[in-house]
């Protein structure tokens, strides 16, 4: 029924003979403390509109749109999406190629009336939009590269007959405009493709906005990852945190230490190979999602020890061994030549320039019953302080990981138990007991953090518990405008005890949607009725 | 492992020679105080197999199971489910036909190496089992009929060389056995299947084993529900409890009032048509499952409202309509007319000899607002008890489906507030506020009760909520020896508010499985980790 209206409006506009129509104005803030644009007054007879504009399929809400009630019509089997006059991208740009029949494919593949012959325009009486002309301004569209923490993802849109234009420094600032663009074509009841002309500038508030699947807890298949990454970009995630292996089994089959996945794998198949690797990472790249792996280490590890003798430290009581095992051993060089060479193929095998080292959860108890760390404890000076020697052991991987030239993530124990941090180790808090505080003390450090406290999405409850993850204000703690900047965003983490292949979907969908829209739309944009109309679209969408 | 365990055991029976090895019981109990029936001692060296006895693959566990470490091998191509000497069904019984061909594929269906040609037998040593013969002893079978409350699904299954013998009164037992051989069958690392000689003697607990979808909250597709009743059988449920409108929508099109679904439901192809309905009904006779339609009136009822005009009660503020309505208006006669004619349709629809009748969460604020149920009430002499007017509308609704020689099924308010019920009117208590008190009341009027109250799986949480419902003890009620007997089983409840096709299978299965157990098996079987040992299995091959 909306459809209805909004078709009801492009007619009226039509017989009114406007050629501008007032602007329909839902965002309205600009970043950085740019005055709030306020909406023409609409002349009497619209009000009914305010219930169909086309804002309403928008998700996340872009920074700054201005609608018009007048509707242009898309017809499927002319219309292009196209390199504008001027990109400095062409038909050589792979990325955009692959975008541009991705999002043709979003935006009218799922309508078959068309395809039964080349049907010409609904006898209506819009005009028609032939074009989207797709312009990237930077010299180099970088169509090859990977996407970073510093990439532009900002895009401008304007949606004007006969064509529309979308600039973009960057590619992946195109590929957050093309999803946009598709949320604003819908289809009506006859089957005709429509577009409210409109103008568009965007940009993200936080430049990290991730996802954190988990494949040891259980496996999941290539493809539930593949699809993730899909509903990632309709909602404009661009990191997916792979919790790749764990104390419950280790998928990632190495290519020096083939035994850990050999022994440590819930089965053969139930692995990630080298190729499976790369084709997450290219399917990501193809949507401007970095691919952060994890590696958690010294705790979480227990299936590391299945394939990797003499990793892990003997747990003892009563003075003999038990022949269990409990974090890995700090104490032994052979732990930290093992390091070195693994994390020397991680380092190459996954091209992000961060690599996540975990660092989260250690229990000390295996450490203290164990007589070479106590040893060890005694010569280092360590007393019985725990912690230390966890740092030392950190201390060394932070080094190991730096030669190889990449950034690090850790877990905020890390940053508790004082390891010394390079200043740009981003501190991921995940702590839900006041995690504002912890917020304060890490960029008080002058750390960079990532926010995942408040969105541990495993943890379900009845009813729509959306709008608990979307009232977040991740900048609501004490601290400078210097503190505030060194938050650059946030994930949503959906631990996998009970999450496999079959629940995947459903389970983070659409919940997660609101974590996207808190990382990228403006602060203000808060308002949870608004918010239910436009998700429920979106859900509608991605389904 | 436990598989190649299992294999181990088979050949080792062989090399020692034994014909008939030691029995393995896991269940031991028989209902009505049949005195447990004691395993005779194991041979030392048979501890291993502990950890791969048959039984572990069984749910929910039948009442009486002795396997046999021999194990018997089934060549797919050879293996054959026929009719017994003996039996009063052949050839014709189109059920049992329809069974023999899903169990076959169940069984054998899922691996695809043994069909690339008729491969002979693994060079294997087991003895091969040839057949399943079904044996229905009753004169007529009731191949054609419906179940029923009171059907037999008992059954007796013995598998030896060189034929598996499957004996039931009733073709529902059938069914129940045919599950159960199923469950039996295992394949093996290289791709044999193979079954322990066994003997099992099996009944339900509870004759009353339900599922309530609500298809008003979110609409669900024929497949679901189709999906849903497999996943019911694997699981022995025999009642689908259909909520299928409610106040959001009306999706059940009537053949007498087609105006209910034109305009009550979320839209004209989100309905169900009569052949929607009869292929329900048709799907869940094959799987021994009664199909229970709830149409709940007074309440719950708004999405009635749109397409039958005067049937809702018009509320009142300061003496004037508001616009609004409240439930069905209990004091005009065409409401009863309509109702008469409505109930009429439903009785012949739905084959089931009982329809549910709803009654549940009434409001009165409308109906006390509205000048002509005032003055009715005064008429009648109930002063301001609301609930005598509610009982009054029920009491009408009853006897006009009393008319329909309908049994009746009523949520427990209908109880409560004191409407007098025929004896054999079933009660559903679903209030979890001291439910044991409830089945205590309703019990000792002499009324007949079902259990939904710990059973509202649309509430979810983190974690093993399974354990919850498995470890509830329905008999748990102050009562004597007859009362006991009046509570006849339970249901579990997935209310759509929250629920559709994307989320409904992986939301309630396997935690309806608990359920399933606690309603079908003894109640003595309450290990918590042996049902989970057996319910990680079951989740496997239901997937």
């Amino acid at each position: 029924s909306s459809l209805t209206m909004g078709r009801a409006m492009g007619l009226a506009g039509l017989l009114l003979g406007l050629v501008v129509l007032p602007a329909v104005l839902v965002s309205t803030s600009l970043r950085h403390g740019a005055p709030r644009t306020e909406a023409e007054p609409e002349p009497s007879g619209w009000e009914l509109a305010a219930d169909a504009v086309p804002e309403d399929s928008l998700w996340p809400l872009p920074q700054w749109v201005r609608t018009y009630p007048r509707q242009l019509q898309l017809a499927p089997s002319r219309f292009q999406l196209v390199h504008g006059a001027g990109s400095s991208a062409g038909p050589g740009c792979g990325l955009l190629q692959d975008a541009f029949r991705r999002y043709y494919e979003y935006m009218f593949g799922h309508s078959r009336r068309w395809t039964r012959g080349r049907r010409p325009l609904a006898a209506r009486t819009e005009p028609e939009l032939f074009q989207l002309q797709v312009v990237i301004e930077a010299g180099d569209p970088g169509c090859d590269g990977y996407p970073h923490l510093t990439s532009s993802e900002a895009y401008h849109l304007t949606v004007t007959e006969p064509v529309a234009i979308l600039k973009a420094s960057e590619v992946w600032g195109a590929l957050r405009g093309l999803e946009t663009f598709s949320q604003l074509v819908h289809e009506d009841d006859y089957g005709s493709f429509l577009i409210n002309e409109s103008e568009i500038n965007d940009f993200p508030r936080f430049a990290h906005r991730g996802i954190l699947l988990d494949t040891s807890r259980h496996y999941l298949p290539l493809k539930s990852i593949l699809t993730n990454l899909d509903a990632m970009a309709f909602n404009k995630f661009n990191v997916l945190h792979w919790h790749i292996v764990d104390d419950q089994s280790f998928p990632y089959q190495s290519i020096y230490f083939p035994e850990l996945s050999d022994k440590g794998a819930y089965s053969s198949n139930l692995i990630y190979t080298p190729t499976d690797v790369r084709m997450v990472i290219e399917y990501a790249r193809l949507r401007g999602i970095r691919v952060i792996p994890e590696f958690d280490t010294p705790g979480h590890t227990q299936s590391w020890g299945k394939g990797q003798k003499d990793l892990l430290t003997p747990c003892y009581n009563g003075g003999q061994p038990t022949g269990s095992f409990g974090p890995v051993n700090p104490v032994w060089n052979t732990t930290y030549d093992f390091m070195t060479m693994l994390f020397k193929e991680i380092s190459s095998v996954f091209p992000d320039e961060f690599i996540h080292l975990g660092g989260d959860e250690v229990d000390f108890t295996c450490w203290k019953s164990n007589p070479e760390v106590k040893e060890f404890m005694k010569k280092q000076g360590f007393g019985t302080d725990y912690a230390k020697l966890e740092s030392y052991y950190v201390q060394n991987i932070l080094d190991i990981v730096s030669s190889y030239s990449k950034g690090q993530m850790v877990w905020q124990e890390v940053f508790d138990h004082k390891a010394q941090l390079r200043p740009d180790t981003v501190v991921q808090v995940w702590m839900s007991n006041n995690y504002a505080h912890e917020l304060s003390s890490v960029t008080g450090a002058g750390l960079t953090a990532v926010l995942s406290a408040p969105w541990y999405l495993d943890y379900i409850s009845y009813g729509q518990d959306w709008k608990k993850y979307y009232s977040v204000e991740p900048l609501n703690f004490p601290g400078s405008e210097e503190q505030k900047k060194l938050l650059i965003g946030g994930e949503a983490c959906l631990w996998g005890e009970f999450v496999d292949a079959t629940n995947l979907t459903p389970r983070l969908w659409p919940r997660a949607s609101a974590v996207g829209e808190r990382l990228w739309s403006s602060s203000n944009v808060t308002n949870l009725q608004d918010a239910y109309k436009r998700l429920t679209n979106h859900r509608c969408r991605m389904l």
